[in-house]
């Protein structure tokens, strides 16, 4: 799996960092599944070279614009590139998304000629499963924000396996039915009398890989437990520790509560996003982007910077 | 005034053509009006390095999201930059630009810390007068589209008067009363004896300027004496002559009619815009963008195809 961040800015897009979306590719199936969708989210799959038919499903953390303006105009567009054959596309996230595209639909008169399914987190709900397909489940956990927000875990069902193809090359095992048969970890008698176990032939991840995409929230101790483990941890750090009272004033994060989240919640690696345009170079303030890495990295040493268009290996 | 393209694309962004707006940049004020408002329009404006505060209206030309889904972001960030302090901004459209601006901003908790005026067409009427000041006016013309769709001209009311600061300085006439009493074509008694006629200090431009812009559209008859004398048109030509049957079914336009329009209208220059992807260099097409700019040439000489980020004088 690859993740590549569309948007890594907050509130406003600057000439560096749109507003908010990430993409996780699947490499085995082409397919994409979007978290968050800010104005010009469309825009920044293009200049990644992603098309809009590989998109699967969009996750949505809430409502706010930075995080949702680019939706109609990413539907509309992925509409017109693939027509009526464009598969079917899957929207999870609050409830108020559906009304949210229901009446753009309406108002601008826009039409989607594929089918949408919307599955929203019931009303009530603080934690839960909202997907689930063979190989991964989804859960979501509300988070602490003025809004309704939610981070979402994608979580590895089963270990991994993958059949070592080169090896039965090398020993002149012919393709076909025989892989077939060593794939699925069964003993094979070959006609020249050789007999092959096909355990040996498979090599074994034995770590379910999760990630955890959070979105717009000021420390949450449930996020601790939510969290526990993941090998990615991605956590907003709007405001530097400097100015934790505005942080905590507008429901947002520093750059050390992200990381005290994953170092309590013993995640492997934590990427600090949705970062202020008070930090970017061309302003005059004392505090620099660099100096919120630095601020996390004393606390949770494999803390990395979103940047936009950077593409990080799961 | 000079007017800078910003998205000059149809339908949907590509890497070279962003969906339509286009500011109109007052030199004197340094104020700016913008013409629809296309997703990712902010951003088109921060590589412009227009400033959000300075606009000060913005006029709609039709509900449709390639000329619309930019707007709450665009609204939204004008309140991040400039807080409280933002002026007031006016708003001109059809009637249903209301309702989505008060939906969005209902839905998505979105506030903007600054007036909002929104002056919308009355139902029933297919043109006239929209926003009038002391040397300009706008009107409005009801085209023909698939949703109510305009065209704006701006007027410029009276003939333009240019100070000959530079002859004044070199007849050593001292800076100050003197200048004024010149400007307003007094005639001046000077200590040292000579007598200046003001009107003698004064460039008259006879021209009042006028500028067309179009939204989505057919062939319009009326268009032709909306458009009359203009100085400037800026017109879609989103399908190909060769495809004519495309854009009269999609209630759009082609170079050919485009330029039709120009010529019966005895405008000085015609701009082509609302380009579709179709024709850009990455499609395998037959005809290319340079082809609808010969198609249009053939009936109008003077047309230019609009480019994103393209500036024009006028």
């Amino acid at each position: 799996m690859k993740i590549i961040f569309l948007g890594t800015g907050s509130g406003m897009p600057t000439l560096e960092r749109n507003v908010s979306a990430l993409a996780l590719i699947f490499k085995e199936k082409n397919k994409i599944w979007l978290f968050d969708c800010g104005e010009g989210t469309q825009q920044q799959l293009q200049k990644a070279a992603l098309k809009l038919s590989r998109i699967e499903k969009i996750f949505i953390t809430h409502i706010h614009g930075d995080h949702t303006f680019g939706l109609p105009g990413l539907l509309a567009s992925r509409g017109l590139q693939g027509g009526k054959e464009a598969n079917k596309l899957q929207i999870f996230g609050p409830e108020i998304v559906e009304d949210y595209l229901n009446l753009i639909q309406d108002i601008t008169r826009t039409y989607f000629p594929y089918p949408i399914e919307i599955k929203t987190i019931p009303a009530d709900s603080t934690q839960g499963i909202i997907y689930e397909e063979e190989k991964f489940l989804v859960r979501y956990l509300k988070l602490f924000h003025n809004v309704k927000s939610f981070a979402y875990a994608v979580e590895e069902k089963k270990e991994r396996k993958h059949f070592l193809i080169e090896k039965a090359r090398q020993l002149n095992i012919p393709p076909g039915p025989v892989y077939r048969a060593l794939k699925n970890e069964d003993r094979v008698c070959l006609p020249d009398g050789r007999v092959l176990e096909g355990k040996d032939f498979i090599e074994k991840f034995a770590q379910k890989r999760k990630i955890v995409i959070c979105g717009d929230t000021y420390y949450s101790q449930e996020l601790v437990n939510f969290a526990q483990g993941a090998d990615l941890l991605i956590h907003e750090a709007t405001f530097s520790q400097k100015e934790e009272d505005l942080a905590q004033k507008n429901f947002h994060s520093t750059p050390v509560l992200a990381a005290k989240i994953a170092r309590e919640a013993g995640v492997k690696e934590l990427i600090l996003t949705h970062i202020s345009s008070r930090y970017n170079s061309r302003n005059k303030g004392e505090v620099k982007e660099e100096d919120l890495l630095k601020e996390a990295q004393e606390i949770f040493k494999d803390t990395f910077l979103a940047r936009d268009l950077m593409e990080f290996s799961i």
